[in-house]
């Protein structure tokens, strides 16, 4: 393990939080993966899976719920193409794969709104692609 | 207070951390702004501040340094545009106007691989832009 693995290891999922930081500018903030790869690439990519529909309907989606201090954002490539399209959840860096409008509006309810999870969704940190 | 921001208000800056959720998949994320507006938006743009090479530089630099577990990551509008070019590092949710490969090089040095904070640069929650 190296200085900068340790430095988190023991910090569990309040990884480098640090209590003299400013308060949060946003209390969720959404990063759904929009990356577009060649066409072919054996990566493939989340913009080839629909992924600026979705966000798009994500965005659309929160404002309707009236969501307050939640920002949904587009991200370049998070490099977990292969189970994608992917998204990630900060502060609490859940990610989540998803494929259709109703798995959006089930992270939005439960996860977003509600501070719950999405369990049947959420991406594990050992999947991992396979070294190439 | 709404029920959304009471949710959080207890929780400091380990807001949204559940003792249950995976270990984090980055150990350190950073959302470098690269967005575009149209020329003469009075909001102006992070890409017109030279935030597209500053991006490059900062993934080139980080890659140079060896850093583990770190992702620099471009991000769409994160709506501070006057402050910009920002950035946002999370879990810890730290963010920074900066302007310079010097500035990128401290905030690599000091916070992504030192734990610190570049506290010359960074953004405090009540610095929003005005009600237009």
């Amino acid at each position: 393990m190296d200085d900068q693995t340790k430095k988190f290891a023991g910090m569990g999922n309040a990884a480098g939080a640090d209590r003299s930081d400013p308060a949060p500018f946003y209390a969720e903030h959404v990063f759904v993966c929009t990356n577009r790869r060649p066409a072919g690439h054996p990566r493939g990519c989340c913009a080839d899976k629909n992924a600026e529909e979705l966000r798009d309907y994500m965005k659309g989606r929160a404002k309707e719920l009236g969501l307050k201090d939640v920002r949904i954002n587009s991200a370049g490539c998070l490099d977990r193409c292969e189970l994608g399209p992917t998204m990630v959840i900060y502060p609490e860096g859940v990610w989540y794969g998803y494929r259709s409008k109703a798995d959006i509006d089930e992270i939005l309810e439960t996860h977003v709104r509600g501070g719950g999870r999405v369990t049947r969704l959420m991406l594990m940190p050992d999947q991992r692609p396979p070294k190439g």
